[in-house]
């Protein structure tokens, strides 16, 4: 990988200047990144940064992989916050090794260090804490983005939120971090790390935020709750067939972000997207790209080939998941049964959206009655089929 | 002392109904008292509560001195707040030492349980923190007047003080307290104890607040700062001649709070004052009250009579501090010599303010020259007095 190529797709460096010559400096540097142990699948969006820490690791420095373990096991006593559950050590443990595994399908883990934050925290002391909260004022706290619009918009901000980013700060200051990196929504903590190790007498960490992934919806920042997503462990016919879904601005994105071309190559695609080539090719190329970067060659033009075949010769696949089910069914129940829809509501949605083929038949008929039986196929959305055995 | 006494000068219960029916119910209360171990000096102010303390002591229920020594421990870390200095064990130590001999003078100490919240903070973990500052919000904390009024007007607030309000909830958690008594500047702190309780499952303390006293200007609570405090180890002497300077609108509230009159002996003051009898009478009356109540009667009756020879009858006092001093002095440096003055800034005013005879002469004249001679008598104010030797 070219050393160029672990800065494209930054949106903000402070300072730019202090990081040139840090890296120029021939010195060993410690780059800090965050993991979030409540989150243990990594999506082509976290992938981004990954790419990134790999070709740092590459340039001889060291990569940190910082596991916010202690603030996991505390949860969020407020109980408001349900995208902070508590985890026990051992859930914390597994989360770590599903992320590792998945992690290695792009770094080289023996030399990344790896930290648990309840390293310090679980030692720290009250009178450490009430110092760390002086270095920074209540204001410059209440600016973070979603704080402020939280309180104008008198949604309840707890107390003990306030203290999160300077958990992250601490870390920093422990790590000794010579840069952060990670995604722009980390920006506020990312610098309070940067405030408290200036404040500590520490060389402030240079803080390289990267542009979130936006997901396959072509809307939203890539998110598995999203839906939009597309894990680095998924099958090459899955990661294929949602790549093509994305819509055509995405296209360049996910080359520059996703298959990793460099500005180039990246010139060449801006070419053939602005001489009218049909995006679906370029789509073809990419997806091809991105399941080499996670399989291999071979399992890319074989996901290719069952692609074309299925959807754009609008053949069935050959493979699908085979059910035993007879009788009579709700059209609603039958795919909750199924597990194409989790509750009625979701399945009365698919329905009325056009999604659902009962043997290449179009349903939207919320009552329809079905009569179940052997060899039947039922489609939902463009990539889910169940076969009645 | 009688029972009802205790409640007199109260500004505020939370809540009357429910302290009622704890006080009735036989059973022995635990009293909280918070005790500010950087101020050993008590004065009639702090006096007003232990009186309170005292009752509540004699009426059978255990009274607790809580001494935040942790807090002190710490200090402010932003060196913002410099009313909150750092102490060490040793002058903690010290401070109470000097505090208790003081509080002798009123309570019954070998009733008192006295505590110190470094006993749990000293141990207390990070996830214990989170925990309580979990159990507030952003803006119930910033609601309380002085951060509401510092962030209006863009003074800073370190975000470690916002813990503080936490500590001393969590001091009532950790005592059990059933009941908090302070004066009215410790509203908020206090009720906040009482919202911790509550959330931790405990019968939240009955808050019992009392009238801030008015120091001898007539103007400001008292304090030592303001120099307008009536020390409880004084001498009958000097606590008589301040008695004697507070303003005429003082006497009632001072009968209430300083001589614990009730309310019947409350009410023939007011009929003396109200039918145009001497305030000076009522004020020597009440000046002797409040000397019986810290020295004896004698004392009192003694200190009346210095008192009135030397003011009434415009005598100077029989005994005064002799000072060995000859040559020419400029007036500032006179007055530091002597300690009437402890810089030239002070001096320079109390001569302005024409304070300074000598003689029994006004001197206003900054630059004067004064030769200083055997007999001669400086006088600064109405009561201090050197004789030179």
């Amino acid at each position: 990988m070219q050393d160029n190529l672990w800065i494209s797709g930054v949106n903000e460096i402070i300072s730019k200047e202090s990081l040139d010559k840090r890296l120029k400096s021939g010195k060993k540097l410690r780059i800090k990144f965050g993991v979030d142990p409540t989150r243990p699948d990594i999506h082509l969006g976290h992938a981004v940064v990954m790419w990134k820490l790999k070709a740092l690791s590459e340039m001889g420095h060291t990569v940190i992989f910082l596991i916010g373990d202690y603030t996991t096991k505390i949860g969020d006593p407020s109980g408001r916050n349900t995208t902070r559950p508590i985890l026990s050590d051992a859930e914390i443990k597994k989360n770590a090794k599903t992320y590792f595994d998945q992690a290695s399908k792009i770094l080289d883990l023996k030399k990344v260090e790896v930290r648990y934050n309840s390293e310090w925290f679980s030692k720290i002391k009250f009178n450490d804490i009430i110092n760390i909260a002086g270095k920074f004022t209540v204001s410059s706290i209440l600016e973070r983005d979603d704080f402020s619009k939280r309180l104008k918009d008198n949604v309840e901000v707890g107390l003990h939120e306030l203290l999160y980013p300077l958990m992250q700060a601490q870390d920093s200051v422990e790590l000794k971090s010579d840069i952060e990196v990670g995604g722009t929504d980390q920006r506020f903590n990312i610098l309070a790390g940067r405030e408290l190790q200036k404040k500590v007498g520490q060389v402030p960490q240079e803080v390289v935020l990267f542009d979130l992934l936006i997901g396959t919806d072509g809307k939203n920042k890539m998110s598995k709750s999203l839906d939009n997503y597309i894990g680095i462990t998924e099958s090459s016919e899955s990661m294929f067939g949602k790549v093509m879904s994305i819509p055509d601005s995405m296209i360049l994105p996910y080359f520059e972000l996703c298959a990793l071309y460099d500005e180039k190559r990246l010139k060449t695609v801006r070419g053939e997207l602005d001489s009218g080539k049909n995006p679906r090719d370029l789509k073809e190329k990419l997806a091809m790209e991105i399941v080499k970067l996670y399989h291999d060659e071979k399992s890319a033009t074989e996901a290719k080939d069952a692609f074309v075949s299925q959807f754009r010769d609008k053949k069935l696949p050959d493979i699908m998941p085979e059910v035993e089910l007879s009788g009579n069914y709700e059209l609603t129940l039958l795919l909750i049964e199924l597990g194409a829809a989790t509750s009625n509501s979701e399945a009365r949605r698919l329905i009325e959206q056009g999604a659902v083929k009962i043997d290449e038949a179009k349903i939207t008929d919320l009552k329809a009655p079905i009569a179940v039986h052997k060899g039947m196929v039922i489609q939902v959305g463009k990539r889910n089929y169940w076969r009645i055995k």
